[in-house]
């Protein structure tokens, strides 16, 4: 069978061939991979000394992405991202991925390749496999829900709920870009359209909202060494996930403002626009930076160790008991509660 | 915080406390699961000289539900048979699933209790433990993205492509109970209503439509004793998979139509509807039998076991080569070209 012309809708391109044209884009092999796409399920081989790591993440239209802002690679992209961070946050090794999606029939085989090379690239990048996947039509708006598979050393995952009173908080490169990036999107595209933002800040803070890096290499490097007694990834915004964290760890937490990573870009965001840079950098979503927590005697090896591998990290506060909650405290050392303030998909 | 009240929209409702109930309802512990729902992923520890077998199905409203005719216990329940069904066809042992909805905000927690109910209820049956998901609200539609987990021997995992010229080819179960019973509630539903059908052939037909059971023994049964030649389970209807089952292993294959299993109802139906009960035998879909492939000298160890352990087969074909491609013999020996007939989500 001939493939598809590019600009062919999806309504006159059977599933076969869809499914076809991913398997035939995946040249190489992995030796866990004993069966990949095409029969009832995958197959996968778990080294020996290792735990199965698995999470899903679904994506819908209008919630979580807008195709007036997303190209079908952006949206790919980030859905790859949004799995192999979580991936990252449990200190694990990202082997394959599945891929389910509900597309509009009117979508051409063109927004389907471009969907697909997004999914890829970063899965390139660490050597996943797409290893299975479903397609379905969709009477309304487009869903991708994704499953990640991974695998971590026996006893060496990271999880939300080892953080101690004492231990101190991290994060990993900067916050807020994200959110403030697509604030710029949408700013764009509406009525309020912001003049003078200068074009690399706004190139830095959109590049960092449609192509967010997962942190693999910090997230193992943690839970190998056993240095993390806690951690999450930013996915809701920090002070949602460092909410999700405590939680499950039965703590506290005081996070000094003054200390949070902000990018210049940022940083030139908000004044351009006479806001609040803390605003986005506490509560803005999908930076995909890791959060997570220190013992006291271990700091020093961490900050030592994530400079020797250009794994950027800062210190931005420390766990306290649960009674005394998630606070804020600003230069002159005072303290504010700190609620959560991230996307709830619900809200009450 | 109180569970919230029945009839609360889930648009009053925290995606946490989705969450919380599904975590709270489940009870029964598993060796294998290290670390369940509430962080960023699920950790499970695989038995040594087993792999592991995923699979991921996508249910959309509309396309594969309709809930005119199905209530949430019932799409649920289905929805999970699906998944298990796809592990009974590599002759896994099921374990976990993951499962990802996209609600529209105005449904109630009743109705997310109820499809929970309905997905929990096959997956008590098989031990088979909910480990993590994702809770989305959706603009439009209702989607469900489900991934099964099972483990299976090394080596002993049935796949599509191992059928040869020759092996015989048999099905679980009867066909076509399915797609007769989803004709029954879209005709009740419609000005064509047709009269005069018995109630236990009616509700027959439904229940099989509704609940039908994954072949998991049947498929541990022929992996483990390295019987079958080649498996899949009956999603699209038995001319589509035996078509999927024939391209894998490139082979053709020859059914012999009055060896099909019907059941009595079916023929029932069928002669109220004054319609062809074959139809539905050969194109009809969602019977989640199995379909699979024996070499001849297997062929009677196989029956001899099924009957042992009450798990009803039928011899219904051969398998031959690939030029001859996939026909079906009527009881006078004519032969015709047997196309696939199941259902494409993308047309041509």
């Amino acid at each position: 069978m001939p493939p598809p012309r590019r600009q062919a809708a999806l309504s006159h391109i059977g599933e076969f061939q869809l499914i076809q044209s991913i398997t035939s884009s995946q040249s190489h092999p992995s030796p866990e991979i004993i069966l990949g796409i095409g029969d009832d399920a995958a197959i996968l081989d778990i080294p020996k000394g290792r735990h199965l790591v698995i999470s899903t993440d679904m994506l819908v239209e209008q919630i979580h992405f807008n195709r007036r802002h997303a190209s079908f690679f952006e949206i790919g992209y980030k859905a790859a991202v949004a799995n192999l961070s979580d991936m990252a946050a449990m200190g694990a090794h990202p082997t394959a991925l599945l891929v389910s999606v509900a597309l509009p029939a009117a979508l051409t085989f063109q927004n389907w390749k471009d969907l697909y090379r997004g999914l890829s690239a970063p899965c390139r990048t660490h050597q996943v496999r797409i290893i299975g996947g479903d397609t379905s039509s969709s009477p309304s708006h487009m869903f991708l829900s994704l499953t990640i598979v991974g695998t971590v050393k026996k006893g060496c995952a990271l999880r939300r709920s080892g953080a101690k009173k004492g231990h101190s908080v991290y994060v990993s490169g900067t916050l807020g870009d994200s959110s403030a990036g697509l604030d710029y999107l949408q700013t764009q595209t509406s009525r309020t359209k912001v003049r003078g933002i200068p074009l690399n800040v706004a190139r830095h803070l959109v590049r960092r909202h449609f192509r967010p890096t997962p942190k693999i290499a910090l997230g193992k490097l943690l839970g190998n060494a056993h240095w993390a007694s806690a951690a999450i990834d930013i996915s809701d915004g920090l002070s949602s996930d460092l909410g999700h964290l405590c939680q499950q760890s039965r703590v506290g937490a005081i996070i000094q403002a003054d200390d949070l990573p902000l990018s210049t870009s940022l940083k030139d965001y908000a004044a351009c626009k006479n806001g609040d840079s803390l605003t986005w950098a506490l509560h803005g979503g999908e930076d995909y930076e890791l959060l997570f927590t220190v013992p006291p005697q271990y700091g020093k090896k961490v900050e030592e160790a994530a400079q020797q591998h250009s794994l950027p990290i800062t210190k931005i506060g420390v766990i306290t008991s649960y009674q005394a909650g998630i606070r804020l405290q600003d230069a002159a050392g005072n303290l504010t509660a700190l609620p959560p303030g991230g996307y709830n998909h619900f809200p009450s």
